[in-house]
């Protein structure tokens, strides 16, 4: 991948890591298959990115073992792309990102609430529920609405994101 | 910063959060701040980049408010950059993303152990200590050898991180 070249002299695991994740657009690339998108167009639709870009991020993904590629119609032949258990291991970084980026830029106000679907906590700045003391796994975050949520967004799939939801849920918003 | 036009219609957390710590190295930059880097010639021996981009990214960060510009020396002039409350809220994500790192990407050996300083456990995927239960904040994180690190490497700031230490504690290469 494109940043290889430059970080072959940083050998630890934050750049071997940004190497993976590190090109512009993929980490919301993967923001978005947390959220349940699966489907070229969808990410398409979410992200606003050009499509060359979003090919070859999904591709470099792919490769890397953080999105595995799967067939879901044969004619004419359609695939959706869904994180393996290694890019559900990124929860925490996109957590923990967009908690930093929620706290620690000016007016920025969240547009999305992660709670622990358990017991409505909202998670801690380690991705942790407070109230039960653990670490909480992706499948069990519920997702729902923040006061910097457009609430009549354009496009389907942020449509289709508005109501409260689990993490990794699979979206299909052609039927929104 | 560059990625904030391409990110213009990515109002979320995370991505305001990429706006800021998404461009190439800059990352590596708030990783090396962690571990106690202040000076220019300190990052520029230990990350291996071009002068330009280094300086590029320093301005940026201090802009940013991730890190501080304080004066070290008058004659000649010398600044160093220092992390911010802002930016040491940035450990959570430095943290996940090594440890992905580490665990996801094959032939990846720790370079570093991060251990809760008052236990001596290893932080675990949160960036939490298991025994005690808590978030440790970056001060009171040790940072120990790992088998990845060359027991001997050539940069003056890489001998001196060779030794455990604190995270954030000033690092000063040029005595070692």
């Amino acid at each position: 991948m494109a940043l290889g070249k430059d970080y072959a002299a940083q050998q630890c695991s934050i750049a071997r890591a940004l190497e993976v994740v590190g090109e512009r657009w993929t980490l919301l690339v993967v923001r978005d298959a947390f959220y349940g998108v699966r489907r070229y167009n969808d990410f398409l639709a979410h992200l606003g990115i050009p499509r060359a870009v979003l090919a070859s991020r999904l591709q470099a993904l792919t490769e890397a073992g953080v999105l595995a590629r799967r067939r879901y119609q044969d004619s004419p032949p359609r695939d959706e792309y869904v994180l393996t258990d290694s890019g559900k291991a990124l929860w925490p970084t996109v957590r923990s990102l967009g908690l930093w980026g929620r706290e620690h830029i000016e007016g920025t106000l969240p547009k999305r609430l992660f709670l622990h679907a358990a017991c409505g906590t909202e998670l801690g700045a380690y991705g942790q529920c407070p109230a039960c003391g653990i670490g909480v796994p992706p499948e069990d975050v519920e997702m729902r609405p923040g006061p910097g949520l457009d609430p009549a967004p354009e496009d389907p799939v942020s449509r289709a994101l508005l109501a409260p939801r689990r993490l990794l849920q699979p979206l299909d918003a052609d039927r929104v």
